[in-house]
């Protein structure tokens, strides 16, 4: 089967992946709205497409947080990327380096960060980081990111607890043996357990409650005292909050909401968008995660603000096809179809696009 | 088969109880739009959660006509509990004991009210009431209601004469013959039959016409003069009648559209909620029932105005599955799932709940 | 099987009825989109209910140009009843003045006008017209009609050619050779064949081109020379023509689009109801058929500003499940659908139906 | 099988051209989402037709660019006529002229320019042109079409490069070998190949890279120099280029996107032509393509400010069914549903169509 556009992969993970990992990866909280809305609100917007441009040299290079990456499309941090493929995030290292992007490692890695910088020398990374209720758990963790060349510290806001997804429950997820959230072997005692979530006991291959629900945005600081490298928030929907984030002093803002896996029926992220970015004012570079399924997502998500954007499951999809190569595939497509788009709509340069060329459908 | 969300308890009660039962439950007026209304209504309200705020601490309580409930979710009054379990409405009361939150019996019960009181001793219950033509037995129930410490009377407005459900004619509804309407036995005489209704001959265990249709917002002083409870009145739908009802002094108004089996293609419950919340600007408190199938539901309805939700198949399904244990399950489903909710929207309590919570989407 | 609401009827009918006759009732032109959007529009507008009014006693008549009517649901004008029931509008005439309401008899009906008021002798019944080249085959019709004591004419104006109606050009459809378009038999020489229109050959029992594609608003002056009765113009659906028909002094507009038959992807009748009666400001009386499907329907038109509802497809239902008793039964129900939605919405005659009473959805 | 309506004939080509054949006719760029809503979009525009005008003598012939057509219905530019009909463009040509229409020839003919005049001499055509790298190539199409009497030159603008229709991806498309871009053949030395596009091989029987994607709006200027023809300019979808076009001096626009096969995602045409008739404010002549499926779709079109429409599959459905006679057979169908829509809305000729017979639904 020729492999032509992301949802080929798609097919291809939902086919050969095991039913307990797939439906962990495609996972939403309760109805999965969120979840595909995130698609469908891409499908809501318009191009403005101008002709008769000259676009015979393309150069579709961008910069984030002054990196230049091939194409504005990197990598989201998801979990347990073993699930999908047997080297795991080592291989997610090597195609995002290979394709000259970024890859923001998550906490929940099935390897070390130093595994994963050692996969891959040289490729930009960030480091995605949960807090938990064991502070020095995660303060090392920062820590052993900036030694390792980490460029980024990506802070997710959005799970003080993890969302309720009913797939994962009914299948009793949890990681297989062999595998294990590397980066926090040997960081906790077993927690108190919380009364009042009794009935929803899925933790992710973590002891329960070992995240920490009481951080604030006074935690932004105490991150701040730890690292010099910028810090970046994940999971911002609302100008209320885009306002503090800057506020606050981030240097950048990830317009997500966890591939709608967290709080069901908040706003698809191209939506949630539009409002960070007129809050935010050009102050912070903004990025937006979900739904992104076509080169020319990519370009609408550029006209509406977005620096760039990051690909979670399809990556996923990439890993579990081929590893290495097969994420490297999605992202080649991704990177032809966004160049394609951006010469259809007229532009031949990252730096033409604008909000001139889309607009929202009726329907 | 894990009871993971509302809906598994709906495909339990579908599959187990007696095809007649299910479809008396499930039945709504006409072609069914506004039951179905109501549920999709909720899908259409988008959440603005607020991120990094400290959500360790949860407290869910809430108090309704000063009593303190667990959390802001009652059972509403619906009639023949013994068809969904043998022990009927004396289940019903002890769930909603063990659970620490309101009640509200129906006169259609199959059980006494002595009888549910005996079941529960110290529940807090209000009464629901249908007013009769023989207004003798309407206020001999509310007299009862009162002395066996029934903590509010919910007067039903909107069944003036029984809606059109369409399966309930054509399965012939009827209570079996071991099941009876026990609170109003013997109080009526067989009435004259009304000429004019004669093709719809669905009366649910009642002799024709026995509900009287010519009640008026009078009848409200008729009631206050009968008892010192609270009166609360269900099936407001529009700002006029909430006007209405506060001029008339009632302590409390459930916006309702008796989920949907009376007038077809009334409004959503939760779309009519904010009228009625504006109209009333908190001079007494709003309720809402009617399409509430996960705790993110609940959250919504509070940060419309609603002080507390009631449910009703719900707590059908749950009895259907296993009995008080059962709607014990239900609950404990929807207080997870709102505490979750309201944590993932950044409330900590209750009174931080409020209209900036969520938004209307545009499709 | 009962027969509980329209659309057990509509099953009927579709299973029983010839293929042939089914599909010309049931056509619409082109997609068949205006045929459908006529019931979907219904589907859009809900109700304000106002509870707590008296209705114990329900006066649902009123009345039509002058004539009482037991409840405001007529009979629309169609065309070929021998196709539903052997008796034909015969039939129709019965059922009609058996539930005391009005018949508008078709000029394309499967018996003379004639045999039509002599089978049911004292009901209230309207002659539709079409005009034909043959001016003097319609005036001997009004004529007539008046002469048999029909009391109102109504001029079909939205068929200067017939709707390209497909299923009927594949059926290749006719009248069996026992039917016949009794009313113009012996009216018509051969007209000369328009060389315009010849791939669409369906003309529906009478020689092509004999209806006249050159009638303007003048001939209204012509019908009013030839009769006394009072006029209704149907087929009505801007404001613009709603202003010209009272200018040239109809009594009566239906707002019609000829059941989706005519010209595919206008309004349905009930949104443009809206703009008509917003025209004629009360000057002559307002009627509307299409779409009508349940009492509340009935309700919902009215609340809107028509005098009066017609229906078409549901009374060939009617009459193909059992004759006049079929139609009785039809009639019925909608009688007692539509008494019931007006107690739910909180009025007792048909002066309190008001514009109060509905919304249109945003959805 | 009768063929009554334009997806009948739809019908026929899907079930007897070779897959290969029908999915390239079919194809739309990415998820088809464009080509889809060009149909669409059409079924949300509503009329508002007026009754009781004189419409006994129709009259539907237009005007293009000075040339008068039987209809406003022409042949749109596609490419590659022998898959659909062994005759190919000589069928299409033979069709157009016997039906008194515009054809206008696709650079990507599988027959000549010389031999499609000859196949119908004296009939309507416009050429329509792509600018190749090879200037030389373009320019000597321009002057043959000129000397053979082509009345109108349409340079199509949207494709600097091919769409991603994933159907001829995954089909592996090409022409089969006994069929020739004939107009070109020996144009061409094969091109460097461009490194970027290097996953995204199809090229439509040319040399990959034979395009010109550095055509600016200056070469409007450079066709005016080759030529005294008049200038269209075919695709353009905004008002900015609108006024682009009219400043740049062409004489006709076609408000295109292609069939939905360029930049997926882009506005139907039929919104598109509203605000582009509205930029150019009766300056040049303005036509639409795309989603035309019914007689009606161009009532719309017109009223809406088109000149004229042009069918792109309608018409290869044709060719398919019975190549010219085919073809004759659609437009046939087309004018016939054109003349009745006309007249029931009340429009006896062209001149009477305006935007007053159209409004936008609002669903």
């Amino acid at each position: 089967m020729a492999m032509v556009c992301l949802s080929d992969f798609e097919a291809y993970a939902k086919k050969y992946l095991p039913k307990i990992a797939w439906d962990y990866f495609a996972a939403g909280a309760d109805d999965c709205t969120t979840r595909d809305e995130n698609i469908l609100a891409y499908k809501r917007i318009r191009f403005r497409p101008h002709m008769l441009r000259d676009v015979s040299m393309m150069d579709i290079r961008t910069k984030i947080l002054g990196s230049e990456i091939s194409f504005p499309v990197g990598i989201a941090p998801t979990g347990f990327h073993q699930l999908a493929w047997p080297d795991g995030e080592k291989s997610t290292a090597r195609a995002a380096r290979a394709m000259n992007t970024c890859y923001i490692a998550s906490t929940y890695s099935t390897c070390t960060l130093e595994e994963i910088s050692a996969a891959a020398p040289g490729g930009l990374r960030w480091f995605q980081l949960y807090i938990h209720r064991n502070r020095a758990a995660s303060q090392q963790l920062v820590r052993r990111a900036e030694a390792l060349g980490f460029q980024g510290l990506v802070l997710t806001a959005d799970l003080p607890y993890t969302g309720k997804r009913r797939d994962d429950v009914r299948n009793g997820f949890r990681l297989p043996p062999h595998m294990k959230v590397k980066n926090l072997e040997r960081a906790f005692e077993v927690c108190k357990m919380s009364p009042s979530f009794h009935s929803l006991r899925w933790h992710y291959g973590l002891p329960p409650n070992s995240l920490d629900p009481s951080v604030t945005w006074n935690d932004i600081y105490w991150l701040r005292s730890l690292t010099r490298l910028p810090i970046i928030i994940k999971g911002i929907l609302t100008r209320e909050d885009a306002e503090l984030a800057v506020k606050h002093g981030v240097q950048g803002i990830i317009v997500s909401n966890h591939g709608g896996r967290q709080l069901d029926e908040v706003p698809a992220t191209i939506d949630a968008l539009v409002e960070v970015v007129e809050a935010v004012q050009g102050r912070v570079e903004v990025y937006v995660d979900g739904g992104i399924r076509k080169g020319s997502d990519v370009l609408k998500a550029l006209a509406l603000g977005a620096k760039c954007v990051f690909i979670g499951r399809p990556a996923l999809w990439g890993l579990a096809y081929k590893g290495e190569e097969g994420l490297q595939d999605v992202l080649r497509i991704l990177q032809d179809e966004f160049r394609l788009s951006m010469a259809l709509a007229g532009c031949a340069s990252v730096s033409e696009i604008g909000q001139h060329l889309v607009q929202f459908s009726k329907l």
